[in-house]
């Protein structure tokens, strides 16, 4: 029987994983809980039934997995326990520093219904998490680097926003190329956050705006902005719709460390993504860590689970046997 | 305790584990095992007994885990189960075609033993594998690509080496940069044999030797050459042992891939090594999984396991706690 999921939350990341269940023959949607009026949002997939997440718990018995869409800054820090205690469940919690917390109260939630919650599927935390893990176990004496982009990052182009006399913005992270050749030469250097990513953005400003003070506020706003070599370009709306309306993102996990004896031969690792879509592959991982959740669960496993427990095989709907003759 | 860890067979890996160890404050060196005459054998460790390969049972209880490192045509197919029997065992047995009838030789012997079996680490098999089953789990639809290089193939210097006028023999398997780039363009290209790798020889020649005969056999030999273009280039001994004495390798897995309801979007994952040493790299893979063999072991699971089975927590030192406040 397939694995029925449950959405809940339907912005760019819930119409991804909707996308990304038609990729898994072994998967149904079950159906979407919105916070919205039900009644208001159309769906993609004919036939399946849009629920108000206030009567999420009548679906107990008709979801084998929720996966959770919503922000990591309101929503998942609630929704995620809350569920758990129902319900399987995935998320895509993002805000790095705080996962410990996060961790430990989906961890009682779940174990409290006997559920699996697997929290922080993506990319990154995620792919490059994994990444990050097995090549500092491979290589325990080297250093690690991580660079994002190009890509647009939701957060920054936010920022910019957020500045009177702006219409409408977006902003790419860019690893500088310098940097990422030496760290491949495997130099181990010491990069700065300059050295490291630049950032490039894309400002429509209402006609009239003092654009000279935009473009400071920009490259001194505090955190954002302010520690990097940013560029800004004024462009109509009509160009940042027809030239920046993709979301596209990826980087580079790189490690680079020393074996033998006298530490004489060097190695270099490197995961990279390139994505024409950030919600879309997010979504694809989730739905591979949907499977994981569900298998471990009908093993009776239960608890708050990370990419780190789950161990290869559970994410690939081929067997076992085909796993080992095929992959390995 | 520390993790006590013998080595079974001391040639190019032995060496490369007993180096790797050092790496890994949680592990000691044991003891090695030979087949050799055990007072003929120097090894790099002061104060660890070089032992009788014969004498391998008197050491049950002082070994956590044996890593074994002797061949896969002849060494392995016996030697794993042989000792999976009595001991928590890791092999990097590598002949992808035997690897489902390996598996199950071990899986019977370790269960009897009441033992975990890690067969196939290393990096292909190992980490490579790792990389196709993830990028296949996330990228359900797409398309696999692996390529070996630059590196020493130890398989086909010896296929040159049996050519008789030959002294001595390296051959490098090299990637074709053209082919690299179609793939990570997302096209998904069809790519014969010819088109993914070129191979180029050094060899040195008997004294009067017929090169061009040489030459001849190496190019049309089946299966090694026949399907590449191959270059091969005559030196001297001396100019062999002095740029050629490394054993370098790498490789590359990419995969390519669709999302979106209509596949509008494309994704590329790729992984990549860059190895001054092949051996002491997959040694000091064998080491972090030797540490995850020991961890299952402790908590009653047996029976043969390869890196799909393992998760990825398992390989690390640090703490669960740590991992995932650090690395997540």
């Amino acid at each position: 029987m397939n694995i029925r999921i449950g959405i809940y939350g339907y912005g760019n990341l819930g119409r991804g994983i909707e996308s990304a269940i038609r990729q898994n023959p072994d998967m149904t949607l079950a159906a979407v809980f919105t916070r919205r009026d039900p009644s208001t949002l159309k769906i993609a997939t004919e036939g399946v039934p849009v629920v108000s997440a206030a009567d999420v718990l009548s679906y107990k018995d008709k979801i084998d997995v929720m996966i959770l869409c919503g922000g990591s800054a309101t929503d998942l820090p609630i929704q995620t326990p809350e569920l758990a205690k129902h319900f399987t469940v995935v998320d895509s919690f993002d805000t790095h520093a705080k996962i410990p917390v996060h961790f430990a109260n989906v961890d009682a939630a779940a174990k409290e219904g006997g559920n699996i919650a697997v929290i922080s599927a993506g990319w990154d935390p995620g792919a490059f998490s994994l990444n990050r893990l097995y090549a500092g176990a491979f290589l325990p004496d080297g250093a690690d680097y991580t660079f994002w982009g190009k890509g647009v990052s939701q957060g920054h182009s936010d920022a910019i926003r957020r500045i009177a006399g702006v219409v409408d913005a977006k902003q790419y992270t860019i690893p500088v190329d310098s940097a990422l050749e030496a760290v491949r030469s495997g130099s181990e250097p010491t990069l700065t956050t300059r050295e490291k990513h630049t950032r490039e953005c894309f400002v429509v400003a209402e006609e009239g705006a003092d654009l000279a003070r935009i473009e400071r506020e920009i490259k001194e706003m505090p955190n954002y902005f302010a520690d990097y070599d940013t560029t800004v370009h004024f462009i109509s709306l009509e160009e940042l719709r027809r030239d920046h309306s993709g979301i596209p993102h990826g980087g580079f996990v790189i490690r680079s460390g020393k074996t033998g004896l006298n530490r004489e031969n060097s190695h270099v690792i490197e995961y990279s993504l390139k994505l024409d879509s950030n919600p879309e592959f997010t979504a694809s991982v989730i739905a591979a860590y949907a499977r994981a959740a569900h298998r471990m669960h009908t093993e009776g496993a239960c608890g708050c689970k990370t990419v780190f427990d789950v161990a290869p095989a559970y994410l690939s709907p081929k067997s076992y046997d085909e796993l080992i003759a095929t992959l390995l």
